[in-house]
């Protein structure tokens, strides 16, 4: 998609312009819903989701007011404005110069009476919603996640076929890059020819990290300078975007024949892997997969070492809900898609990560990763 | 610099934690003088100010907590916890399990009285806001940004040297950027060999934008596919890291011999751009930089065509105070960066923006970015 239109890859203007349409009357409906006036929602895939119009974070307050009714504003500094020209349809324009208080120009559009209830946006930066409640001493102030996840949980088929597609381009980049021994090079640059190959299937750059050795023990470690070697296990977590919408996928390697310690380990993450996978219908609970992997890699012995829940949703946000995590008691829906990521981290040894993108659907989950997940030694 | 160790480019680990160290006792040190009681930082450029650390915007709350007085506490989610290693002199680490609550840790290790005054940084998302005003209920909440400006807006020597190494590279990518025609490439692909460019020299990805013909006129087009042909005024508008520190140069060519008008509206904008310089010196109030260029702009007859202000800050943000925008009373001070960039922009038709990096010295204004700024005419 361009910035210019805010148009979707394979949507026409007219049917992109009407989902927004249809989406921010749904977004209405939610307000309602909550009891919530109205919404105010800034550069972020929440913004991306509603309107279409990516927009960049910046310390220019730029933000869709959408009313419980009535129609939705767009406060815009001036010299953004025709960025948003191709969304003139959707949205009313109301632009601020350099010298005013756009804050003030929220409240006047917002016109909330003292005691309204008023929902932001998750990543809305803290200094403008500051400014907001000062602008509206009289508000209350809740969470727009809260409001916007029934919309956003539950993928379409034209997301869900992005993700589709986004997964299946990354895996093929995955099965390239295995092709090739590993030892010798630098985790940073084997992840940046990883990378590489993946977005020469088109997927725009998302994140990825590399951790090898005792550093694929931390599960969020980024990528470094050391030495890839013989007798590493190796993680590799990346994704792409398609149209906005991630892939996310982990493989962990091991560099010449592994032990039987790593064996064990590499076994226990599959089939915990797989159990949770199994485990995912319409209705389940969200900690229930999560519990149904970690019941695998406790009964192995390893309960202590899975430090982390084992997914979270996955969509316009590489992390959105639904968050498998225990004390998530929300049902799964048809239309979910989430990552199924268990791991063993042995601190200052190794680790071994699986991790699919899963799809929800009304029969169980349809793992949208397809590279293999078995055992792979590379040199 | 790696994210393992937090280390910065050119210092020991030692030295890098006596920077660090010293620069939360100077943040401690504002948080008096502003009657702050504690400050909370998420993962931002003032996070890596303070402690070397980048981290990543996340769903799970990750925060520097740096009380007027005492030890800072690093409230970290377990599995990011190794990515802290380095810091352990530091900071006094604080790891949640996935199960646990945040915010309420927070809390509790900030000990807060109601009435208590707390700042946040600017960029923490919304969401993490909410949930420390309900978990401190009786606190006073104020913009964390506030408190920092007076250290992130004076760069010492060391982020100096880094900036104007910064500005050399990227002016230097220009040089071979403008020595190949234009014409017939898209905006995006005019771009990324731009960006690729900049990249070659060992600059880490910033930003950057591409408008061609009328899209010129649009202060904040990114790049679209439009291809650029013989008569189009283009703007280039990028810059790249390093060590986290930006550069951010705007460059406006003209493919093919350009008309009267065209070398009018130049002229006025290179001499707007001279003009501020020239007005830089300490203790000038930033708004009079807006203004020595608005008077050119406005002498040439576009002022209604300047419809942003002069520049704004640089540094481990690409946009940061001090803002040159009228009603902006503070003044210079020797060691600030700023962006100079006026532009003209005739809607539908074309436009030019001149921007450099300007570091105000003792004796006035010095470009960091050395790339001519005369008119430029490109195939």
């Amino acid at each position: 998609m361009t910035e210019e239109t805010g148009e979707s890859a394979g949507l026409g203007a007219d049917d992109d312009l009407n989902l927004r349409a249809d989406r921010l009357r749904r977004a209405q409906a939610e307000l309602a819903r909550h009891g919530v006036d109205a919404l105010i929602v800034g550069a972020s895939s929440d913004l991306r989701y509603l309107t279409g119009h990516v927009g960049h974070p910046s310390e220019r307050l730029s933000v869709l007011v959408l009313p419980r009714t009535g129609d939705p504003v767009y406060v815009v500094p001036r010299l953004e404005a025709p960025t948003l020209a191709g969304r003139g349809d959707l949205l009313d324009l109301r632009s601020w110069e350099e010298t005013q208080d756009p804050a003030a120009l929220v409240a006047s559009v917002v016109g909330s009476a003292p005691g309204a209830t008023l929902a932001v946006g998750d990543q809305l930066w803290s200094a403008f919603l500051l400014r907001l409640q000062a602008a509206m001493p009289g508000a209350r102030w809740v969470e727009g996640g809260a409001v916007l996840r029934p919309l956003r949980v539950v993928k379409d088929g034209r997301e869900i076929e992005l993700m589709r597609e986004a997964a299946a381009r990354t895996d093929d980049a995955w099965l390239e890059f295995v092709s090739r021994p590993l030892a010798g090079q630098t985790e940073r640059q084997a992840l940046a020819r990883l990378l590489d190959l993946t977005h020469a299937r088109g997927l725009e750059p998302g994140f990825g990290a590399c951790g090898s050795g005792p550093h694929a023990a931390s599960p969020h470690h980024d990528a470094g300078d050391r030495t890839i070697g013989v007798g590493d296990a190796v993680v590799f977590d990346w994704g792409g975007r398609l149209d906005g919408y991630f892939s996310d996928v982990t493989r962990t390697v091991h560099v010449g024949e592994p032990g039987d310690e790593f064996r064990q380990v590499y076994a226990a993450v599959l089939a915990a892997n797989q159990a949770a996978l199994d485990g995912v219908h319409p209705g389940v609970a969200a900690e229930a997969i999560d519990l149904a992997a970690r019941d695998v890699i406790d009964e192995a012995g390893y309960g202590a070492h899975f430090i982390h829940r084992v997914g979270h949703g996955l969509g316009l946000d590489v992390h959105e809900e639904p968050y498998l995590v225990s004390g998530n008691t929300e049902p799964l829906l048809p239309g979910m898609v989430f990552s199924d990521e268990p791991g063993i981290y042995l601190e200052g040894r190794f680790g071994v990560r699986i991790e699919d993108a899963v799809l929800c659907t009304d029969d169980g989950g349809e793992r949208l990763n397809l590279a293999s997940r078995e055992l792979t030694v590379v040199e």
